[in-house]
């Protein structure tokens, strides 16, 4: 297995099994580490499967494309939320499941095992590794060590690609479309590493405007900003919700994580409060526009949001189980 | 989904699954979220299904009838006796299962999520939820969120339903009746959820005849007898456990928990050695009549009382695991 | 359920199941307690059905010869390598799992449980139960109560049977040959129990020559010794890694286990660099012979030799796989 521009590629064995959703060898994939690795075509099949996953009915043929397929949920921290929905994505396609949320156990301190050997005997047991680390770079590793796929479920301030690609998923089934598109991005964007793949992954569509809407201690980084102008994408600042809440196809709204303002409960106070996403903002929004949040949410969007249409925040967490079935699939056993 | 008297009703949407053991249909269950919701009737009909799960072979077509149907256990607190029956119980039917025990961390005081938005993304990778909380009413509000079913499994002080369930079940199947009834209450009957649910239901049948036998500490409080009273249900109470066991058909014995005296260890100790069931009990207990448990047990009922035909407690556990099977198919696939 | 020389023996219950593998009907096997309990001729047939394990491919009849089995991981101290190893094996042959990691919480003080009682509440769940402990003889009480098989997997400083056997098949498997074979035990000799089982089940063979290579304060004792010379074989102590790594087929090296060193952090780091196995022992190492680690390593073997064909510490962990799926079907369908 060789990388190429950061992307593992090579050929995937395929052993026993024939895809029941053939559509052709479009590109193999490997691994799934970062955001980054995949171009706007390889989003756009990826997509396309997981269409065709949203269709997996109950004991249907395609519900058991992974049948015999064993997952290994490697969590080196807790995060039951995104463990859930792998591990749903794995059984709805008749795969089974080996879970542990307390992977640390492995490489503990008191017994010191190297993530890279932890890596090798799980992948004695397993046919993908699902893995989630408390370190920047965990899931690189993982992948060029392991002779099958890995899968990054978030590792540490990194990435959590299978995230990132939930949301454009999110916008082009709400929205009907990717190119053209104008997206306010809420809240805490400092920190958000949700918001900065998101914008990452816009770039590679045409016509995107970007709007960044935040608490001045938590606003977009720079490095986002440059690269946004070097791909040519519109972007602008705003302290106005409302005025860019009208003119959005999408607003993207996150949590302020208190976690980030250690002692300073002020500061926090000050910029949780700043921008809620209420009936008001609602009220602003075209017809057509949805509200998206990564979740979990506190109360920077009011719940009496929750039952208009345009609230997407629920369908989008189902539509990372349908990302993470077709990844899988993709996988394990091809296109 | 409407409510109706505190029991959800509605039409069950069924999809791709013919009830294997079809008994026609008789009512529709949504959820369960207390002993309170079901009737004399609908026992009767629990019961019936709960026997035809004791007779589900491996690999018999039985065993399948909730292939292609994932539970998630979501519990807030650990209670690993609970939620293995209740996984083997959806195992043994076909269904397949995602499991966390640290649930908790979806609403950390940290992060701060409502247990109604952990239950929307919860619902969107699973087909019925079965939820332990340490929060007293905390399944009523899951289930009036969640479109799919939801089973209490505990919820702090309040219901264990399906504990009160097992137990009446317990005595029908070891006595072969459940009107005219003798049972002794024993033990710890203030702070024992699991005896006043089955005081409770025991109040739906007739001339019954509850004796409790307890510490003066831990009495059974005033509203159960009370509302036996109204039911027209007799009851006494009683210092001598020898003289109630002669004459009962059940006795049904509880441990004291250490845990409600606090710093009373004097207290705790008092009430722990006042009544134990053992050989001598046994030797006065009628022939026909059984020892129950909801397990686990201290010494309160010595072991050299296990070796007993007349020891049922084990056999009650397992009794959990029917009446789980056949909750999870009825609310599931229906009747 | 008999006992017969500390080996559990009688009719193994078969229902509904015709062994896919049959090999005729050798022995009988109720529970793996302890390594003693095996001798030569038993362990050639499992080693044989392992062999037969290694076969098994995803979605052969093979792969489902454990359908409709229900395994209770119960794990009273996390182990998350040897429990996935166990949940790998069950599912690779088509069996279910109900897992847990804090069966400590069955037995906990506060509530304080029986070992025995939790394991007649956990064999009305399933059909074999797969168990860690914390105390020595735990395993063999479990047995003693359980109507359903029991596997030991590793009851506190005592017996670790599995990983005895997975020891011994890879030597099998990499040399060809058991008879003859001199074989270097290098590392902690005092505590790794690995070590020990090892050296016993070696003894069952003929013309071993044993090496013992270890730092003063972990030395082998001499129960072992005794041992190995009632039975007539030859064992030596040595200093020099690098004679006797010339000479043996197997080196055995063990991880020195800070934990038994309590303050003494000096002695610790005296002991831990004294014998590493890196190139410079390969160097000297026949061209048949292999290097075998129980996992997890520090730095007793530097990584520079993982790409040496003769480093067999993965290949030997995969085996455990192939153990455990010979053992369990053993116990539940018989040979």
């Amino acid at each position: 297995i060789s990388m190429r521009n950061g992307v593992r590629c090579g050929a995937l064995e395929v052993k026993n099994t024939k895809p029941s959703l053939s559509l052709g060898r479009k590109f193999e994939l490997d691994d799934v580490i970062e955001a980054q690795q995949f171009d706007r075509e390889i989003l756009g099949n990826i997509f396309e499967v997981a269409r065709e996953m949203e269709k997996v009915e109950k004991n249907s043929p395609g519900s058991q494309i992974l049948r015999g397929y064993l997952m290994a949920t490697l969590f080196y921290e807790p995060s039951t939320r995104t463990r859930l929905s792998f591990e749903s994505a794995m059984k709805r396609l008749g795969g089974e499941v080996l879970t542990t949320e307390n992977a640390r156990e492995f490489s503990s301190a008191a017994k010191g095992e190297t993530l890279e050997d932890s890596i090798r005997t799980v992948e004695g047991y397993s046919d993908i590794i699902v893995m989630r680390h408390f370190e920047s770079g965990a899931a690189r590793r993982a992948a060029a060590t392991a002779e099958i796929p890995v899968i990054n479920a978030g590792d540490g301030p990194g990435q959590h690609p299978t995230q990132a690609l939930l949301d454009v998923y999110t916008i082009d089934r709400e929205i009907g479309k990717l190119d053209g598109i104008k997206v306010a991005l809420v809240g805490d964007l400092a920190n958000g590493r949700t918001v900065r793949s998101l914008a990452y992954l816009l770039a590679k569509y045409q016509d995107v405007k970007i709007y960044f809407v935040s608490p001045e201690v938590v606003k977009m980084k720079d490095d986002i900003k440059d690269y946004l102008t070097s791909q040519g994408v519109e972007w602008e600042e705003s302290a106005d919700l409302m005025e860019v809440a009208a003119k959005c196809d999408v607003v993207y709204q996150t949590r302020i994580q208190r976690e980030r303002f250690g002692e300073r409960i002020d500061l926090y106070e000050e910029a949780r409060g700043k921008y809620i996403v209420d009936k008001g903002v609602l009220n602003v929004m075209q017809k057509h526009a949805v509200v998206m949040h990564p979740l979990p949410r506190l109360d920077e969007i009011t719940v009496d949001v929750d039952g208009d249409p345009r609230a997407a925040y629920f369908r989008q967490a189902k539509n990372g189980l349908y990302i993470r079935m077709a990844l899988l699939k993709l996988l394990l056993v091809g296109w």
